[in-house]
């Protein structure tokens, strides 16, 4: 599972075949053979009632953080497709920077599994949301 | 598990506490003992490379949902918040109309269960996406 | 999706190819267009402390019930295996009999997909528990 | 979350009040402010076709670690039970040794939630399953 694509060559990527999941406003800070991190500073449009960052930002984080960590070993493959998202929601994530860290746990001829964990500023050592995703990768590549 | 806001209570509730979830631009067509109806007209900005629609507009579609129901019965708790969720993505959702449907599954004092099928318009009788998302519900409520 | 094994069917295959997956005692009740229905009668090795059922008792129940709704659709493949399994506990269930209802949401070429809810005698109309699981399918079918 | 059961005193929990959980044959391998380590021998009763280890054996171990990983941390609750559990069956796991890694994510007032990493002996680096398990507890505690 060497990095076939590193962080220019995936926002680069994103910016030609998908432009609207870089409307989100992360930004990718790692791609090595430990997986993919991203960063998001949070804005008013990402909170929810009680001033915490809404469930569907942190789930569009992780999808996406998926994304980029089987592209970074396979190489560009836009159609891709989620298959499963599971998100638990530990902690109420208060505004600020939301650090994203994706590892993948198996990337099989049709199926990759990542896990993902997402820390925020100021929220302490555990994450406040962990994530188990699953992407069917098309049979032709 | 008798209805306590119906469809007009609902969508009032979220203009005045939580407007950011109407920009998703969905419909509240049915609240009954059953559960709770959404349609969606989705547009270009809901699409991703393949001309499917995107994963998180599924996602935030369930967790907005199974929020709406839990509200339908326990009146306005603005405070509950997504505990878990888990999307399977069954078939590629084509542009078009969505109909999400979701139904409590448990009630409880601290938690709240609902499982949410996404059936899409010309996508035959089988949903494009299931989801169970599970709730805290504040105590004090 | 058309039935090509029944009940009898399901049954002698699994007491030639997997026979201890016979020894949770269930019966197969019913093989239909809609999916798979079991029956267990709980007894004391089925329970926790508490007095109710064990999980590992649900979700092997959760798991055999997909993997016979699929068996009873695509015919005697022994190697399909499990790729996911997620059991939400909704009430503890009491001793007594269990009904597992099992219904294919996707059965794709290499994927299939089910949800299985179980039913508790005395336990009211919700489900005791709610299952998503998904199957790998050999290509070779 | 400092560790309040050891190794020894899980055990003698569990032989007290749960000793069908002890027929799987594990053993506690360590307890300590990382989580809590099991090791299974498995035997011919732990397979399915095609002789790798039945799922029902890693979701109980799962189940179990979790279990055992709050009862460290909270005390003898005997009543905590499993409210969801979620496992990706990411390799066929041959039959040998299982190592179970649990480590918790949130512990709670009423809900903990724990990452459970299973590695076989031979299957390389990568984990055959993992799964993020989520007990309720019982609010007296």
């Amino acid at each position: 599972m060497s990095v076939v694509m590193d962080a220019d060559a995936l926002r680069r990527f994103l910016a030609a075949e998908f432009p609207q999941s870089l409307q989100l406003g992360f930004e990718i800070t790692r791609v090595d053979a430990q997986g993919v991190g991203l960063v998001l500073r949070t804005g008013d449009h990402h909170l929810r009632p009680g001033g915490t960052i809404m469930g569907p930002t942190l789930m569009t984080l992780a999808d996406t953080a998926t994304y980029l960590v089987i592209l970074s070993r396979v190489g560009p493959v836009a159609l891709a497709v989620t298959s499963s998202l599971e998100m638990h929601f530990l902690r109420k994530p208060p505004p600020g920077t939301l650090y994203v860290d994706a590892r993948l746990l198996k990337l099989g001829k049709s199926l990759a599994v990542a896990v993902v964990d997402i820390h925020a500023e100021g929220a302490g050592d555990n994450p406040v949301a962990h994530a188990t995703v699953t992407y069917a990768i098309p049979s032709k590549r």
